[in-house]
């Protein structure tokens, strides 16, 4: 993977990559079509980190489809796939981890401690590899992309980070490659957590702009859902992922929930739609 | 620094790298002057990083010599100096930090807690920035050699690291910017790490295996010498610095010892001369 993508930049190209962990839907092939459209060369991985899952969580059952996943980049002209395994990425001895401080311990941070620590470790590696001019991330897992993002800004990587848009089935439901653990009560039940962004969008279409009151909204949704464990319903500033008292400037609404082992996240990005007005721009 | 490094890789050039705390003495200029002998373009920098002092060590009074540091790199005809400002390499809110666990807790890390993340985390950005095909590093600092090799392998940089011999004065003190802060008389008595080495070789020449023997022969060297304060004589496994029992492959002996409110390092390589015998070679 380093020797395909040094032979493509030292040939002028704009190179593109995707980290993924495979079980790919269509959310993951967005990321690709748009790096297409973007760079030259497109660079896809698939890799289930061992390192960004907790020791009691989905690593072991975590879906993988090496095969169908290939087949996926392959119809979409992917340049290279880069599918490590666990020992080339993680040697016997490996001790090295790069940790997000403050951003990381928050939120996904709190409820699964060392998940960043395990996710920006291999993605900083990844970078290493593929040394892509931009890497495509889904906007799905916000804060994983804020980490990310500082990630790239502090250690002063040549490289810029594309956010993209949620992609979502007909009824709200984000995609995730974890949807597959669903029964058919859950599947129904997790439409709870695009409910409630949906009801913190008309509380701010309201014109509430205090956090309190948006997550008490978001709450009262899921108190009618008997099935959705509540994580957390959480409103933060969009560049440093710290708790806002009230809505002012770029925030995001966010929430995880649990339905049965399950696990899942959502969230909205609100900005202002100009700066001269108090109206919002809403991205589900 | 980036954009000049970016155009001398798409014009083909080797890129040698000499990060240095600046102060700078024949040590780092071998470092230099080896550079420039094996690539097309050298860039060195001079950046004292705050983070890899403790709260109570040197940090404020290390020597600095911009302009006469600038103007030594100039006689070498290094290609471009790059000496950021504090504010350059740790913006308000920097939070991602690089630690090598392990090798980064044993013997400097231990009496300097938190030293190697500091050192980790600012080469892995001058590293990103300059990506060099070569960075040059003295081996007096063998332990921060180690932690650089693991990270840039954990990491899967792009790069290697070449180590390059110690240079000491005609009378066998390894040179150090920090050799300024010496009296007369404490001068002197920094001899005592060489003698120490020296005795460290002479046990071993005597076929002496045993590693608490050689670190007793060591010790033995500093009660003679009252201004000394040994910190610590050691002595490891040259690729993971784990405490060695008994000298068998490639060994480093370490000594850290205080004169006056002065810290100094020395060590000694020591390497079988041939796979077929009990000969040694040593590196002073």
């Amino acid at each position: 993977m380093k020797e395909a993508a040094r032979q493509a930049r030292a040939e002028g190209h704009l190179i593109g990559f995707v980290p993924t962990m495979g079980a790919l839907h269509e959310g993951h092939l967005s990321l690709v079509r748009r790096a297409k459209q973007e760079c030259t060369r497109v660079y896809s991985s698939l890799f289930v980190n061992p390192k960004q899952f907790g020791p009691n969580e989905d690593f072991a059952k975590y879906p993988r489809a090496l095969e169908s996943d290939c087949a996926r980049f392959d119809q979409l002209k992917v340049d290279a796939v880069f599918a490590p395994t666990l020992e080339e990425i993680y040697p016997s001895g490996f001790s090295t981890y790069v940790t997000v401080e403050g951003l990381s311990d928050r939120l996904e941070g709190r409820s699964r401690p060392g998940h960043f620590r395990g996710v920006s470790t291999v993605v900083l590696k990844l970078f290493a590899i593929v040394q892509p001019d931009f890497a495509y991330l889904g906007r799905k897992d916000a804060q994983q992309v804020a980490v990310l993002q500082k990630m790239v800004r502090d250690l002063n990587l040549s490289m810029q980070i594309v956010v993209c848009p949620i992609v979502r089935e007909a009824d709200g439901l984000a995609l995730s490659s974890r949807n597959a653990y669903l029964n058919a009560h859950e599947r129904r039940a997790a439409l709870v957590l695009h409910r409630s962004l949906e009801a913190a969008r008309a509380e701010l279409i309201a014109g509430t702009r205090d956090s309190l009151e948006i997550q008490n909204a978001m709450r009262a949704v899921f108190e009618k859902e008997p099935l959705a464990r509540l994580d957390y319903a959480a409103v933060v500033s969009a560049d440093t992922f710290e708790p806002s008292v009230h809505v002012g400037g770029a925030s995001y609404v966010l929430v995880a929930a649990h339905f049965g082992k399950t696990r899942l996240l959502d969230n909205m990005l609100v900005e202002p739609a100009r700066a001269d007005s108090s109206e919002l721009d809403f991205h589900l």
